[in-house]
């Protein structure tokens, strides 16, 4: 048995996409932590009716629960409990223990505005103390108080400033109805794999020869293309593991060292660590400061990273690198040599270890016949010597071709780092 | 008359927040920029049943266009094609001629893999060629190829991968049946303007003081805040084009410079146009390349980008870009006269006219009483020594502050060119 939910997320700045929403994804991510199913996440605007069909939807839909975000603010288009309280058939009442809650949070709130009349914010204010007869009041973090109507299915009507939303979630999960909401879920595991230099398909063909082993449909495969990698994440029952495992063998079998991360560290994480104790420079045409900026994501990365040279002209090259200017007229700036080169120079300049070179044709122009957009030749270099340079043709736009860039790069330096062939 | 859409997004990835969704607020934009009012966006995992669910929901809500996106891959688990050939009773069909053309691609991809069998691989992706019968076809962009499907709704189904998604829309559109669904549409005008060094609540003030614009409820805005810029969209019916040019003086009025664009032009696209004819280098410590990149997201900026020295260390900002270190001692990496120091290294180290520096403390480490974590310096330095420096706090976490940095930069070198008091 399992237990099903879904979203309800509401607000026109949301819909229209002027606000990018953040609240679907992370309650999305709570719930599956609880081994809760989530069916539906839906996006409407400011209106009555949209909101109201999204809630019948669900509920016809048969889930469990619904978690509603936004629409709790002092304004006309904040309408969510009214909605809620219709859907649910109850009336509106006042809470008078809540309203003074709100009240002694917006005085404090106002002291820091002057020349705002607080019997007017109040009044207005007002009705986020109204809640549906026999509902649960969440505190507010805000000044919006949270609400669970229980039912079938429970609502829980959550603020929509993400701030807000989060701080309220443990009381909200902790509250009786919405405990007897998920009484029913399936605890899941769920284990991510991530593989380099490997095409989708290939994937798919894997999986298909997995079905073959018994008990193949108790799990739960998604795949997917991420910047240049391909991710797998399996859910699964725990009486299943041994069929995960199976699974795994097979991936191993096929597709060996492209596997590169089996707990669902990212390359970024397993650079972090393969890089402590060293220094790294990078010298970067085409990225122009992208695998840099990438490295340095990392709170704590300026105990390894030295710095960078983005030597977007040829004159860079050679005036902040040292390439030879023969080197470049002999084999273009897009070459084998030149990447040495510009690597060697950033060993040099930075007192580096380990330096990276990416020197590359992003597009839309500079493209020929021989080196057409797209081709990006990599460079990793190491104060002993041991330098691995590769081509890499890279599909898509000059945004895709820089992007991919510096994940290519990323592979190239673990696999160095780590001794493995490249 | 209006029209109304909705966009079903499917993917289990999406539904799960472990990929942000760019395909439903894309779609958005461009059916309000096209007059279709968007009613729903609703979200759902690779799963037959929650997909169809969603497409009798939006049937039944009275949409006259569905958008799907996602689902055309070559596995198991993209299946939107067969379920918009269910939903709307149409059997699928092989077309043989896109077949061809998938294949075609497929050649042309594969030849980048070793190791992977192109029949396997074709065979995979057979199913990409299957389609409704009397359904019209969208040329693949990536592999999967789009598909229109007539009727009340109509259905529009798209590919996942933003990039493909988006080139493929224009097509998308000019279809006969898309354009038949959405013929009763209203003609929307629609304008944006971009203030920095703007709150967001001051915008509101004066929003509030348009109110006695005669016919103002005629125009829809939309405000948000985003990069560090306040952005404010209005869509209006060309009729009230002379209450918007009102709304607009009194715009001016209050904000003055704080508006940079009125034409919905970027800052990138200004400093693009500034930058005609100058040699630009950039010296950075916290962000670290990203200014450099965002400079170099352009098509054709290799014209007037030399480089970049990313200065992480200090001794990178001593050996790289000169900086004395007697100035770092005496003043602290973050600070005006560092700052200085580091554009006027990079003017030199590269030969430009034109330099901007940046160091600063993103966090989460690294923050002391006198510098928070948020403390940045930024320089613009010209060749004819004409030198602008400034601190700013800014807000939030590592990532925002490095994110918010360029564009702090962008805007401080924008002022810089034209000459504006800064």
């Amino acid at each position: 048995m399992s237990v099903r939910a879904g979203i309800v997320v509401t607000g026109t700045e949301v819909l229209t996409g002027r606000v990018a929403d953040r609240n679907g994804p992370w309650v999305a991510d709570r719930l599956l932590e609880l081994g809760v199913e989530l069916a539906h996440i839906t996006i409407c605007g400011d209106r009555a009716a949209d909101i109201e069909a999204q809630l019948r939807f669900l509920a016809a839909e048969g889930v469990d629960l619904i978690v509603t975000t936004g629409g709790l603010g002092p304004t006309a288009d904040d309408m969510t409990v009214e909605i809620v309280a219709r859907f649910c058939g109850r009336e509106l009442t006042l809470d008078a223990e809540l309203e003074a809650k709100i009240a002694a949070i917006l005085k404090n709130l106002m002291s820091r505005f002057s020349g705002v009349n607080f019997e007017d914010v109040r009044a207005a204010n007002r009705k986020q103390a109204m809640v549906p007869v026999d509902a649960h009041v969440l505190d507010p973090v805000g000044t919006a108080p949270g609400v669970v109507v229980p039912g079938t299915p429970t609502v829980l009507v959550l603020p929509g400033p993400p701030r807000e939303l989060q701080a309220m979630w443990p009381a909200a999960i902790a509250d009786d109805a919405v405990q007897q909401a998920i009484a029913g879920r399936t605890v899941y595991r769920q284990d991510t794999v991530r593989m380099f230099g490997l095409a989708e398909s290939g994937l798919a063909e894997t999986l298909r020869e997995a079905e073959n082993i018994p008990g193949f449909a108790g799990l739960e495969i998604t795949t997917c293309l991420r910047r240049g990698e391909v991710e797998m994440v399996t859910r699964y029952e725990p009486h299943s593991a041994e069929v995960y495992a199976q699974l795994m063998d097979l991936v191993r079998a096929r597709h060996g060292e492209m596997v590169f991360s089996e707990d669902g560290s990212l390359i970024d994480d397993q650079i972090a660590r393969l890089l402590a104790g060293r220094r790294i420079a990078t010298a970067e045409s085409c990225t122009a400061g992208l695998l840099a900026a990438r490295l340095t994501d990392q709170p704590g990365s300026s105990a390894y990273v030295a710095g960078a040279v983005v030597a977007y002209g040829n004159e860079a090259k050679v005036d902040v690198l040292g390439v030879d200017p023969a080197l470049i007229d002999a084999n273009g700036a897009v070459s084998q040599e030149v990447a040495e080169a510009m690597a060697a120079g950033a060993l040099r300049r930075f007192g580096a270890d380990t330096a990276v070179a990416i020197t590359g044709i992003a597009g839309p122009g500079g493209g020929t016949e021989a080196k057409p957009v797209g081709t990006v030749w990599f460079c990793v270099m190491l104060a002993d010597g041991s330098t691995v340079t590769r081509p890499v043709h890279l599909p898509g736009e000059r945004a895709d071709i820089r992007e991919r860039s510096t994940t290519v790069a990323m592979h190239l330096l673990r696999r160095t780092l780590l001794g493995l062939r490249s």
